[in-house]
């Protein structure tokens, strides 16, 4: 009698964890992080006091606030000799492959790279929450031809970011836009870069390495690179007037699936995407156009009738309205992920110091279902 | 009534996936690659036979290896843009901090780097393979000041890692030896870094994001980094004579571990270990001095009759016999790790193309322990 195996493929339902990070109730649509609401963290919280919450487990006061805010503008600055590397990096490559590339590199230049204390970890999340900022925003400028700058010491991490993405002083409305962004996206459970980060960390490995796995395992399109994806979809319908024959020729004829709409874990509507749709609203309504806005929102409609979509429970996901939300504000459509890498560092780096208070080697099983008992057959016999 | 989860911390005896490239038996202390006994193939396979077995799932013949060996050979080569930012890299950095980003940046100039199809990923392995090889070799005589060398078109990888690691012909006993190492340390089943990297692929991302991930991985002390700790720890013993004194002081004492004893699956003696341990003595009977053979011989004898190692099935794992194969081939003791990772280069990459052939994303739960419906406190209320 053959014993049956079960086989865990895409490790559907298997908790490989505890965590105090974050909880997401997809069945309800619920995210919290540590404690709080999102809705509460969106409306209200900087980045950096996220940052703080996740890695501290509380929420800062003030002064706290103000120094890790500091702490973190002042480490963000990216060692010129990193600088010089991404100059020569070909103009037409993937930008998460330069962040990865950029970001791999930074281990060389960092003090802590090989050290393992607590201490330590802490002082490279630091560096790399802001050197990542640092980074997305200055290969947008290298491949034109611009020269990068440097972050400001006076700035949150949102505002740093369209400064050095600009050159000039951020408009307000542009910066809480990118600040609620950038909470939303922080953390989200056990999805797969964060994962990716703690099976890296659990060999004894460091961080840097854990976070370039990150980077590598959020640029697919079926996690961070669907902001991108929707983006192109919604610029291939073009127009509003175009949204229905395209969800007739291209969704219920079943040839392709609206990139942006359904989730692994979210059964019910992502709170996220609620935020970032009124946030789309919003801001599209001062914007050139408000056109993206429509297209998006009326294929969202469209689908929330179809009975393929409801049976399915499919619903917009955090890529899909975000993607509005960037593109408005003038951000480069194959650059989408790189921001989304760049706010998910505060979860990355707050899981891998979880992991290294509490480890474990992550070595899963496999089912062999190849040939046995081979007899060698030298080479010149085959 | 709260509902007991199981948490399956380090995934031990979770089933992932189906593979037809290895079978582990830790229990038995047996290993195959595609129905081929592993001691079978470390006798007789060259390097390039077993990377045509794991990506086609058969042995080749004569014609076919060689096709494949040119085919290695001739995409071997790195770019220039590529040696010259690696000669740009501290010359202190980590080895495996070098290939990770080395190989990172190699992407920019793959033209297949964002293709998917088998094709695309066929072409994408096989250069990965040849470079690795190449990027290994250069970094020691770059950190030295000395030009790296550009590979050889009618050499195996084997006889071309030594020859451009040394700048001369390679001697045929080292050629084989570093052969035998390679075919050894090429397929093991779902470690960690293999895992890593179809976490990575499972987005949907591409394979050098994916292999990214597995350098960064591998580079743990509990997993490839071990091979070095391994050799540090010889270092220390010094001589034969402080062998028991060593084993005394630090391990019958319970301060420390044996480095490279002990395996999360082999409870039986790991085959590769068997192997490596005859070459190890043969390689030193031959050498200036078999002192480094002597003392890991006299320290594995020691644990081996040691209650604690009896009792815990505990065994010198492949890292712990191939620290002393590299060592007494001159290799360089911090580049150990790389040169397992070039060997597990045709592991990863046919498990990227077979995770790529039946993929679904990997994306595990995790069970939130942290506080739950906390109040919004503003920032001037705390």
């Amino acid at each position: 009698m053959v014993e049956q195996v079960k086989v865990h493929k895409g490790l559907d339902g298997v908790v490989i964890d505890e965590s105090r990070l974050s909880l997401v109730n997809g069945s309800e649509g619920k995210l919290i992080y540590g404690g709080y609401k999102i809705e509460d963290l969106a409306a209200h919280a900087l980045y950096e006091e996220i940052v703080f919450l996740l890695w501290e487990g509380r929420l800062p006061n003030a002064a706290e606030l103000e120094q890790l805010r500091q702490d973190i503008a002042n480490a963000a600055v990216v060692p010129p000799q990193v600088i010089e590397a991404v100059k020569q990096y070909p103009k037409d490559a993937d930008p998460m492959a330069v962040l990865r590339t950029a970001i791999s590199m930074l281990a060389m230049y960092d003090p802590d790279s090989e050290k393992y204390t607590p201490d330590a970890n802490h002082r490279k999340a630091i560096r790399l929450n802001g050197q990542a900022v640092t980074l997305v925003a200055a290969w947008p400028r290298i491949r034109k031809g611009l020269e990068p700058i440097a972050p400001r010491k006076d700035l949150t991490l949102a505002a740093n970011f369209m400064y050095m993405l600009e050159g000039k002083e951020p408009a307000q409305a542009d910066v809480d836009a990118i600040n609620t962004f950038m909470v939303l996206l922080t953390e989200h459970g056990m999805n797969a870069s964060t994962f990716s980060s703690r099976v890296t960390l659990s060999t004894g490995s460091d961080m840097h390495s854990a976070i370039v796995s990150a980077i590598g395992t959020l640029k697919g399109p079926a996690h961070g690179g669907a902001n991108t994806e929707a983006m192109k979809m919604f610029m291939e319908i073009g127009e509003p007037e175009n949204v229905a024959t395209w969800f007739e020729e291209n969704i219920k004829s079943g040839k392709r699936r609206i990139m942006g709409i359904g989730h692994r874990v979210y059964k019910a509507l992502d709170p996220r995407a609620a935020v970032l749709h009124k946030r789309a609203e919003a801001i599209s309504k001062g914007a050139r156009t408000d056109k993206w806005y429509v297209i998006a929102d009326s294929l969202a409609t469209l689908a929330r009738a179809d009975s393929y979509f409801i049976e399915r429970n499919l619903y917009p996901n955090v890529d899909y309205f975000s993607a509005i939300v960037l593109y408005t504000l003038g951000i480069e459509v194959d650059m989408f992920t790189t921001l989304f890498a760049m706010s998910r560092m505060a979860g990355w780096t707050a899981h891998i110091m979880e992991q290294a208070a509490n480890n474990r080697l992550v070595r899963p099983e496999v089912l062999y279902t190849g040939p046995l008992d081979l007899p060698w057959v030298p080479l010149e016999e085959r």
